[in-house]
């Protein structure tokens, strides 16, 4: 008898998750088995609360595929060993042979874990990780799906933004602060707003480069005096040199006093406000840059749909405890696969060699590893003047 | 001897202001004369900063079809009476008969007043407003150009946040600030996201309806408890029974206190964290919702170039001191004529009878009213994965 197959979103969603899971259902169905999605991620599969999706609509199918957020629900639940053995009960009333698990490192190392518990325990059941992260931040994969939208995303508002910004003849500092608690890829995005046009942003700060407050004010004077204007990126997780988050760590000096830090943002704006200008504009993207669906690369969207259809068809072809990597060629992206136990939990930084210190920049390297990502604009179904989209929770 | 003509960009810029340039230029173009461009707006005319934009490049003219912010820059100064000798002079130097002023209702009212003076000292110089704001509130004009893309982008946007926030099974507040000082046309542009996928939002907001904390909290209350979470659309601008800012009050009281007040949004926050939850998201739309060009309103768009070129096309046929104003029609949106003096320093609130008080909502006239203005999606030039913009300062 033919065994069935699950798929679980997890983590924060991407404007492209659901463009994995379009390419999953879709090369499934293919294979004639039956097709789960666990609701709210691997909290689903515990709690028995699954969807079956085998007889989706094709109008449906499409929709999901262009659709932000994660259409069946996430979780952000860390699996402990106890419960392994729920699993396994759902997966056997399921006849569950195949699961495909779309997230980051941490839900790679849950993949992994409960690969071994399956082999330990003598079920037959395969697992596979499709990568899925807005920042980045996964190892032996060229890029990951999300990525390139986000990064798409934060370019476009950037140079829009820039120009708003310009628009009185009067001096003023602009400070927008996109996601990335550890990882700079996010806040890199936003050098690629620069051109003959657009001469921002000025400066962009990594996570991966220690914050010293003294080097940022003097960074800040300088294309003041010079430009008679500021734009900076800043990624949300500036640490100092402790690796201590450097507007909280103001924010508990300050207790007593009156100011209640909000971000990074906010506390850049604080420095700049006491020592250089009170003009200062703080733009935080938030959750926006992360499922702007309407404004979605067509690279990363059929990047995230190929890790889906690739990990239907090696899973069904008996290959188990991988992540579907992305390999650049020359033909342009193109599937791999890496073991789960070299992914789990490690973590892949902004590479220290494409970060430009003195000019706060990011070199020639990093923006011709940026732009492929960003190619591309996705034709979303609009309906009224709105784009459609698809959620089943 | 033929005259020439001048434009100046007025107040906040929008996604659309430009396209208004584009069609003044492209229609003065076939009269044969020299077009300039004032800097920084009237500051320009003010201090002999003008730009010849005669012989613009078809290109660049296609581009600034398409560009966010004011291509020319703009600025809020208020003309005084000492100011208008000087820009006589300015317009004496470069033989300007024709002056189109694009702008809101303070910048209408400096195109009367300059209307005024002209025909007092025995100038022969026509004077046309063309209108803009993504504020709506121009009186005698069916829209504003500028509103009906800023409207798209807040739909868009609440609509793909709603879908973000609710991807966890777990209660949130979700507060999203849009702009509106005075008026609650673009909070009401948030009701547009909510269809048969997506309930949200729940909770309208507009600065036309006095802000009552317990009528608040017994709002969230009430669809926290239904729901099981809330997503909120709140204008910027919510105002006490006496008129006063409804965060800036409560930032009073607190003084002496630990809480540095931000926008309404973050008032909003602390008023739930304080009675009914602490688990609440605020996003500040901030600029990003007037200048995301990349997503703007095909009529939007279409209906800022027409009322640029029927500006042209009225002036130079000795049409003075009026706004070009925007009809409905059956065949959609045409052009007409107000009075200058009719809309300068008048403002329109959002419809009273268009505000469900009960549900925190707006009435299906209202909603019947902003569809027309977001239909069709602008085909911006993209190059290298990334729209491509102009401006000239």
């Amino acid at each position: 008898m033919k065994k069935n197959l699950i798929f679980a979103q997890s983590g924060g969603p991407t404007s492209v998750i659901n463009a994995s899971c379009y390419g999953i259902i879709s090369e499934a169905k293919k294979y004639g088995i039956k097709i789960f999605a666990a609701k709210f991620g691997v909290e689903g599969i515990l709690k028995d609360n699954l969807i079956n999706m085998t007889d989706i609509d094709e109008n449906d199918l499409n929709l999901l595929k262009f659709s932000p957020s994660a259409a069946f629900g996430s979780c952000r639940h860390k699996l402990e060993n106890e419960d392994f053995q729920k699993i396994s009960e759902t997966f056997d009333k399921y006849q569950i042979g195949y699961f495909l698990c779309i997230g980051g490192n941490d839900s790679m190392d849950t993949a992994h874990r409960l690969s071994e518990h399956m082999k330990k325990t003598g079920r037959d059941i395969s697992i596979i990780g499709i990568p899925k992260t807005i920042d980045n931040d996964l190892t032996n994969t060229h890029f990951c799906p999300g990525y390139g939208s986000a990064a798409k995303f934060i370019a476009t508002n950037v140079r829009e933004m820039a120009l708003d910004a310009e628009v009185y003849d009067k001096n003023i500092v602009t400070i927008v602060e996109v996601m990335g608690r550890d990882s700079g890829f996010l806040a890199a995005a936003g050098a690629l707003a620069k051109d003959e046009i657009v001469d921002s942003p000025h400066l962009i700060y990594l996570p991966e480069v220690p914050f010293e407050k003294d080097s940022f004010l003097s960074d800040v004077e300088r294309v003041f005096k010079n430009m008679g204007k500021v734009f900076i990126v800043t990624s949300e997780g500036l640490k100092d040199k402790s690796g201590n988050y450097a507007h909280l760590r103001e924010a508990k000096a300050d207790a007593f006093g009156n100011i209640q830090m909000g971000g990074i943002g906010r506390y850049l704006e604080h420095l700049v406000n006491q020592n250089i200008s009170k003009r200062v504009k703080v733009i935080e993207l938030s959750i926006i840059q992360r499922c702007a669906a309407h404004t979605v690369s067509q690279v990363d969207n059929d990047t995230a749909v190929m890790v889906g259809k690739t990990g239907v068809d090696k899973i069904m072809n008996g290959v188990s405890d991988i992540m579907i990597s992305i390999r650049k060629t020359d033909k342009g992206f193109e599937p791999g696969a890496v073991p789960l136990s070299q992914v789990a939990n490690h973590t892949k930084p902004f590479p220290l060699e494409w970060i430009d210190n003195k000019n706060r920049w990011v070199t020639k390297e990093a923006i011709d590893y940026m732009l492929p990502l960003i190619q591309g604009q996705v034709k979303v179904p609009y309906v009224n003047g709105l784009p459609k989209y698809i959620r089943f929770i």
